[in-house]
């Protein structure tokens, strides 16, 4: 999406290739909002590496970023034989795998370069088909979250007031993200309306990099604390809420999300304000039975204890201690929204309640062929 | 309360008057939980300067801050002219009263002392009982915290988890709190339970202040991000809300607090959790006939976009921004919970349920002379 940088706007996606240098060049997400910049990287050691170190964030982003860091390590391969080849394709596999062993996109985005790879019969034309597969991988995912565009801007009307949580936007994607794709394709509509993001504590994804995609992108937009969004409910300024998730699942529609996403369902119940998820197909689980088998990650509590940012006084960036020395915190990292508080699921092949996913799951699980 | 130095416990109360020094003696609020000190006032405009600067803050105790420097000021007056005391009486009571113009309890505890004072025949008997009048204001502000802590202790039994939100503890009262006095008085019946303290984003006076006060005092508890508390709920590990207030309507029942108060009312409600406020009598506001008709203070955005704490690295208090640069914030100070999702009042004369306020209107208003 938009940047603007000295006056000059101009598109990003968050991971892009450059196949004359051979580098993948990654938008270095840990200095935003308060920097923009821009990171190369030479081999896939340090895409592994910038993976690990959270230059990246996102399923969709970490995916394509792992395609690309593959591609990348088996394009500097130098000689002719398949063996050597194929020990030295494992190589870069197990060493981008392991740069965040717990997550799903990366392992999934680089079956599918290798099994575009295999059709190959020599060292090139493999080389050339795994850039060509990573290429195709990001232009889908960029593609999927498009398609949410288009299904869900219809819900964004003239002086619509759309609250979001966290940051399911395009820096959590290739491009334009999934929660946010209804609010860019209702502005490229020239709708008028207005995004209240909730700060999302402890992290603040929705203050610094919710708030910096609105802000680059031209549309208006307040940060809130999580605290205000049931007095602003209350007060009638909050007309739909639409957020991103990590897992949703299939059989029930139960929507995984940030800590927060389950309070902002049932503040949007009592006031009757419409609540969706917006998500690309890859998040759909067609495995779990429940809602409450999901483990809830407990992150460290000096998350909850102190917060980044930048000093006032001199733009340096600092972690401050907010709360009270000896005492402890407890840090759920996600909650579990159960599918009777959701209005819809907008994935790219259509917005369902979340009790139809099942019904429909052989169209969805074809998945991206549909599109 | 009880707070420690250098390894020894000692009683504290928020405000004091050293009648040999003619000096108010003050916590200065503004540096916990990062350090304990005491102020001393040297003259009555120092003590205007301490309300005004937020030296102490909380109704109750800068009511009795108030009472205690129209004391030192009248106290200070030197000579027998009745009309030169009236006029230096007057100054003193204009000064204070300047230092929290829109507050009303310092107007109010200032009256209390004049009317006693008034009763006395010469500028030394009016000297003495301005001092007493002002001693009991403040004795009466925690015997009223002793009583909401009687009445209310027997909401939490062993092994209850109570959530609470923002600071209606000791220091906001001048011993004791509300919100925190069942917690205190449960501690002191030899109960075993547990606190979840809210941060309370964005002035975070849950993470700072309260959970100060409870490591203070020996409680077990927990601080959590605004938003973990529905996790919390949904997953059973909270039993019993209870907050404070700034203002309940005597006709209505309905609970003005700090923002985010009505999200938790509304969680509650869901999860079939009790929800209490805590408030002395003066908290009952017998004129408003709507919680909807109270005007709700929009604070500065910087509050939202950035957090005081002190720098992890170097313990120095500083001032960070968090959110994007460019992005404003919308920042309601407090939030109306109604009625409806309140399970009860707890005041120094009884639990009532919020609509019972009304009926008891002649008990409650007759207050503390009935305690």
């Amino acid at each position: 999406m938009n940047v603007t940088l000295r006056g000059r706007t101009q598109h990003f996606r968050t991971v892009t290739f450059d196949a004359a240098t051979n580098e993948v060049v990654l938008i270095e997400q840990r200095l935003l909002p308060h920097e923009f910049k821009l990171v190369r990287t030479r081999d896939f050691k340090e895409t592994a590496a910038a993976i690990r170190d959270m230059i990246v964030r996102g399923a969709g982003a970490i995916g394509a970023t792992a395609a690309y860091g593959l591609a990348q390590g088996v394009r500097a391969f130098r000689g002719q034989s398949l063996t050597a080849f194929a020990s030295h394709v494992r190589r870069v596999y197990e060493t981008i795998e392991a740069a965040r062993p717990t997550a799903v996109d990366p392992v999934n985005a680089m079956n599918g370069v290798l099994s575009v790879m295999s059709t190959g019969e020599d060292v090139a034309s493999q080389q050339a088909l795994a850039l060509a597969a990573a290429e195709e991988f990001a232009n889908e995912d960029v593609a999927h979250c498009q398609a949410i565009g288009r299904l869900g801007a219809k819900l964004i009307r003239n002086g619509t007031n759309v609250l979001t949580h966290c940051n399911a936007g395009w820096l959590a994607f290739v491009d334009v993200g999934s929660a946010t794709a209804p609010m860019y394709a209702a502005q490229a509509a020239g709708r008028k309306f207005h995004v209240f993001c909730d700060e999302t504590r402890p992290r603040c994804q929705g203050a610094s990099l919710t708030a910096w995609e609105l802000a680059q992108q031209g549309v208006p937009h307040h940060v809130i604390a999580d605290n205000a969004a049931g007095h602003l409910m209350q007060r009638g300024e909050i007309d739909l809420v639409i957020v991103g998730s990590d897992r949703v699942l299939g059989r029930t529609g139960d929507v995984t999300n940030k800590i927060g996403t389950y309070t902002k369902a049932v503040l949007a119940r009592r006031h009757g304000i419409p609540f969706y998820a917006a998500i690309p197909l890859s998040t759909i689980d067609w495995n779990l039975k429940s809602g409450f088998d999901i483990p809830i990650e407990e992150r460290h509590e000096e998350e909850v204890l102190g917060a980044w940012g930048v000093e006032t006084r001199n733009s340096k960036r600092t972690h401050v201690r907010i709360a009270n020395p000896s005492s402890p915190a407890r840090n759920p990292g996600f909650d579990v929204t159960p599918a009777e508080l959701i209005t819809g699921i907008i994935t790219p092949l259509g917005i369902f309640k979340p009790r139809e996913l099942w019904k429909r799951r052989k169209v969805l699980q074809a998945g991206s062929a549909a599109l």
